[in-house]
């Protein structure tokens, strides 16, 4: 069997997301123990040859290597705690989604149990899971990375491991969540912008498309401007831009869209603008949303 | 002389944008007229070859094609109606970015006076002008259109018309913007989360920039969700998705950042679910971008 050569692994969560780790291992022969609260939901791992633990300390006692993926750490903690005896000595990678702050609590909760903790974020949707261009992030125990990497790329062939501290993997999947959930928002807000006048999106949509293709070109001036402080605004300033943003508020206005996302930028860049900031360039609106603290 | 066989142009307003427009239209060998509010900014093109009118209804007369590209409509309706005489009977493109609604205005206002007039929208910055590439929008006059095609093709090689109303380039602008400044803020926003612990934009840059690769693919769903009423939640529904955005907030105000853009996208999410479409894929928040009039 393909499998006799490879590492036991436990996926513990069998969400669309947990239940596409495990299958990831069974599909890469590792064998794989599972457990889900709503025990059903291991049936079609099973039928794939996966061995369904009765409880979380069964399951973490089939092997080195526990994998979490749950709502959020509230319950992965409720879910780890009870077994906290068993797992340690043992590696345990939390893919669960939730705060750096979380994540950091966590580290200091494994520690204190003996456990290596990494933490983890997926970055893909789950049909990319298993496939070599998914992205997955990892931070923590550098021994428990070096220790699991070739069972971890059985779940995306694009594992990054980006240093010690455990908040850091979390913080990355936020601020790439925010990028992308913002963007989706505009682009529908845009969508629904043009839609008002009769344009369909199927008509608006090589443009959005051409748009986007700009922002990896802008991302470069933009991380340059924050690294150094400096914002130059001979390509356009933030005085010049708050015209446009203003007529994209009141156009939203006039076709009776909502208008707070495009709203609350603009407020950004009025604050920056008040600040002396109005011939910079965008990226000078980071001074304003880094708070004053009062 | 290279300029003999050209249509001769005028260009009103010498902006930064409104000197790139006339420097492409010199270049082509276009005979070209300018005027600007404030003289002195013409000297360099005077130096190139253009000729400096004294007037506005003197830089109208120069030529057919009347190029006009300054702050707002306000201030283009300003210059333009005392020449409204001189101007029948040519063509007017208006390059200025405002809203639809102050187009279709000005597009009353040109038919009263016998104005052959097509809006224009500029997608691209002034150092991409008169190159092949950039990507200008008209609409209005189709005659107008396809009488200077040739000429206007000085500069961008990607112009588009989008139809007869005089609305439609200046909406696609605005929405495209609203793209643009919509992720511009999200992305400012996330290199200072990541830089609130220490990460710099630099290292930041590479993961920003596979996140932006992913936005197209996404358009697409979204656009053909928006064209059909119909939003599948199979790869991530808005309650799901909810959770992750209230991380970033919660992640942001630990940070002590501005959430003002991220929680009004969350409350867009926020009142979807509340009207039933948890289950929805994230396209569903046009629903609710869509106010309902009480």
């Amino acid at each position: 069997m393909a499998g006799e050569n490879r590492a036991p692994v436990t996926v513990i969560g069998l969400g669309a997301m947990g239940q596409a780790l495990a299958g990831a291992f069974l599909a890469a022969g590792h064998p794989t123990t599972v457990w889900n609260r709503t025990a059903r939901k291991a049936d079609a791992l099973v039928a794939r040859g996966a061995v369904r633990a009765g409880t979380p300390a069964e399951a973490v006692k089939a092997g080195d290597l526990v994998i979490v993926c749950v709502v959020d750490y509230q319950v992965s903690q409720a879910i780890l705690d009870p077994p906290a005896a068993e797992l340690a000595g043992r590696t345990l990678v939390n893919l669960t989604s939730d705060t750096p702050e979380r994540a950091r609590e966590a580290a200091v909760w494994a520690a204190e149990h003996g456990i290596d903790y990494l933490d983890g974020a997926i970055m893909v949707p789950t049909p990319v899971i298993g496939s070599p261009q998914a992205l997955l992030l990892y931070s923590g125990s550098r021994t428990a990375y070096e220790a699991h990497e070739a069972t971890l790329k059985a779940l995306g062939g694009n594992g990054r491991y980006l240093g010690a501290d455990h908040g850091i993997a979390p913080l990355y999947d936020l601020a790439l969540l925010n990028v992308f959930y913002s963007s989706m928002a505009a682009m529908v807000h845009s969508l629904t912008m043009v839609g008002a006048d009769g344009v369909t999106a199927e008509e608006f949509l090589p443009y959005i498309k051409q748009f986007f293709a700009l922002l990896p070109g802008m991302a470069d001036q933009v991380a340059h401007g924050i690294d150094t402080g400096s914002y130059p605004g001979d390509l356009g300033n933030l005085t010049m831009e708050a015209v446009g943003v203003d007529h994209i508020v009141e156009a939203s206005e006039s076709r009776n869209l909502d208008t707070g996302p495009i709203a609350a930028v603009r407020a950004l860049m009025g604050r920056a603008i008040a600040d002396g900031r109005g011939g910079d360039g965008f990226a000078a609106v980071t001074e304003v949303i880094r708070r004053a603290i009062g």
